[in-house]
């Protein structure tokens, strides 16, 4: 059983979305999919922001578009798929049961991705959650400003949490939020964060291998 | 009552839509609105063709696609607004009787944008429809490519369906499609189409005035 | 896989209806059944015409009266069936990757139950749409009128909508209307119409024949 | 506040079902129907018997039938109804606080149209509900065999559990069966029962009227 | 396939809740399950009656109690329950052709739960329902305060019914009312009445055991 | 406009939950009111997380319990309130543009029924939040522990942030945890804490007073 988190940020390479497909295809067991909402959802937030609307909004059209990336990967993967991105934790656990393949957007306002994520390996019962993010790995400082930056292989969800608290962490709270933190950690689940430009690194991880960081509680 | 079609295109630039927006705060009466795809319709809808998903998916990838820019106007209405977008025509009639305001986008696999505006007029027992167009009226030829093409500004659906049939009109079937058609002139409601780009004319139409073309059963 | 239509004036003979069933359940693999309104339909909606519903609400009056008889059917066929008539074609997508047996009637206002049938085969990704109609094979003219109307055994979609558009064919839209060709034709579906009376034509034409016409793309 | 519940039979005939939605459409305040299933109903549910249909689906086929005879007076009564069926109290309750009048079918497999108008009275808080039945009046005894059989022009709800017990009445328990009666009862709604053939006794009642039998408490 | 019948009481201790479960998950076949509401659901109706609430809200507050039971029992058992509990027969019917076991709390204001029952075991076409009860078997005078009353190890339901007229049954309506004794008589289902403190013997009554009453067409 | 937060303890006692009721249909304006899970909630979630329920079904427990405590307050406010606890975000909104009071319990695992108390504020729009707590105000260290705590009468999120971090609040999380606070921070909506067993401090607070802890932003 797999739990990916797929960064937003994908969804702008046709590629990308194509090899994850392949990918999802390929592997045997069930597979847990949650999608960002990426540059189409970021436009959206913003028009609507400048236009006045409430939070509750901006944050529903993220969500829309989040299951917009969600919908094109499920019409990509087949009939192994739930036939839609699924609006609750709910609906997800009853597909969950009924098909090899699930994939979600966002469930509800005021929700990262993220959480999303960490509520499905929740659900899921999953062990291992696999989070193609917009970074290669979690850093010790921001690398875009500090050459020095050090990479850090493995560490514990209470190191990286006083890392996000000290440092700008590049990808910061779209990557992980105090919130996916928490769910993650009271469930155990280990994560790897890896650069999501790299498709090939989700089996590199099947295999045993940590091509970026790898976060245990 | 106005039932107002709004192209894809519009969603494309901010400023059309916050207009758009504005216009239909001011507006007293009741409306209704359906919004097309647009640019991200065909981006993710062109992502799916090229692998190799199912007609159904990419339909309903541009339906939601659509329901993004409906939601993107409902966000900037306001709390006059049904708060989604109704996912079918039962879903609209019910919103229709509680809500000044209720924005569609597409409805179903196989039913363009323009057809779903003709449901939701007969829904709302509509005489008038406003289409603003990605194109600034009918014409008898395409204005692209014949610099004689003559501007048509008032014709019946009999008119319409012969030219649609023996020239390649710009918008084409984006504009209105046979079935659209048929239940237009089945409820002998009248069109308005004129060019999306100035919101300005939905007020004009109101006050009499005909920017574009005027259909009529 | 299979997908069959079946004209409502089938529901008007009990035999038929339970034959019907017994095909079903005996047939092996996949089928997705789209059932006609028949007789019920009619006279409800002649009812609400003459009072003055709105063709919304007639349309969705045949609808229900289809569900009625997509119901009737689940009930004979038993445990593989998807216990309800599903009313979308997202419904029917679901509902189709866990179950044999899926029947529905009308989805929605504005379709002919041809249509969904068209929209139900691209959906399954089926290849072949067997319509048991009101009708037993499409003619060159119309052969109620005509006494030397010839039989057409094999023709195109193209044939089809040529016809369709210079006779008054019998059965007429209920049994093929333009926008079910477009959606058969943009999947290369064969369709196969014959007598409905004739439960046993759907096994002949499985094990090859063509006991009335034959339309491929 | 008017709770109607309207035989099957009154769907048989045109005229009625014009009449009904005339008066409705005239009263005031508001009104909450509950229609029956009528002639397709018995056709449909003996089509499924005969064919070893299971009871459940027996029963859902009698609440489609209803809900088609719901919808066709809906369809004629307008914009102040609800614009579809109910098919659970807790949707009856939603739809009741936002329309005006609200028509409902059959609710669930088990239940008489005779107990979901009473569940439909205790919920919208009703003291009064009109039984436009198939028959005039309770009677003493079958008035069809017995020429002496009296009509009861008053009685409880004590008496007439008393005469179903002792005596076939016709329309029996399609009038009211001992759960309706036992929810009238503890909701203390005073019923009336009378000629569905005669629309105008619904007014005649509301006068202060009792063309039929009149149970109470 | 087994269809089981939870007394509320159960769900008052935390022990019983657990074996009942662990039973589930050991029995190889499909299991259906109906909760009562048990104290919570009391307490709640007394809170919402004292205050002057309808009697719909308080059977839909004993509903919502008995899901809670069904939903504890559906955490307990894992994988292969339905994640809910269904609100209507046809959720039921849906979710039964799906999963090995599913557990329901009460559908719809106005039926017990022992109606539920017996809806559940029509629907699931069951021969046998296993009456989990607040009572160890049927009676012929009440136990607790005559003495001399006999325990009635086998009866039919027209015995039933006359025994529930003549005599206070301990237990009563909780335990069978006269809707659902005619719904599990027209489908000739086997009831076994057992003391729902004794888990044990579910498999007891598997194994051809009677450790209470049993009841027959 | 109001949003109240009922912690869960006050469905413990009846006369609470009278007075709240009356309190809400006194008051004018529109009410939305989110409801804790309480005595019932604790309870369940302590029998499923000892079965071994995955946190998932343990929040839906709380979950199903608040909204137990939802409509039993729903029942006794009547027909100004929605009829139903709104199970997301979404159901909400579209309930409150219809309905002057709505009652929620909690919406989806992983948030607390702080959260949704924000989210409801965020969704109303609303600049006020009256939170009925289990503590009677917020204090600068634990008054159960040391004698010598402060009540503090008006403090910032920042502020409250940082007691949050620093000291054992009692109520602690049910009361307000980081994700509610950065909803309502960036809402800048004013949050009132009070001892929720004086339920008359929601007019007093109306009024202008401050009977425990005032939040700004």
């Amino acid at each position: 059983m797999l739990v990916l988190k797929l960064t937003g940020r994908i969804f702008d390479e046709e590629d990308l979305v194509a090899k994850y497909a392949a990918i999802i295809r390929r592997i045997g067991g069930k597979v847990a999919v949650v999608t960002g909402g990426g540059e189409v959802a970021r436009r959206y937030i913003a028009m609507a922001r400048k236009g006045g609307a409430s939070n509750t909004f901006q944050d529903l059209l993220g969500i829309y578009a989040s299951r917009l990336n969600a919908l094109l990967l499920i019409s990509l993967i087949g009939d192994d798929a739930y036939p839609k991105a699924p609006s609750t934790v709910e609906e997800f656990l009853d597909a969950w049961r009924r098909h090899r393949v699930v994939v979600a957007g966002g469930f509800q306002p005021g929700q990262s991705t993220a959480t999303v994520a960490a509520l499905v390996a929740e659900a899921a019962g999953a062990s291992v959650l696999l989070n193609a993010a917009n970074i290669d790995a979690v850093y010790d400082d921001d690398p875009r400003r500090n050459p020095n930056a050090r990479k850090i292989p493995t560490l514990t969800y209470d190191e990286l949490e006083r890392i996000l608290k000290t440092s700008v962490v590049p990808g910061g709270y779209e990557l992980v939020d105090p919130w996916s933190i928490s769910i993650l950690r009271r469930n155990c689940v280990t994560t790897y964060i890896f650069d999501g430009r790299r498709p090939e690194y989700v089996e590199e991880i099947l295999r045993g291998g940590n091509p970026g960081s790898k976060i245990t509680c």
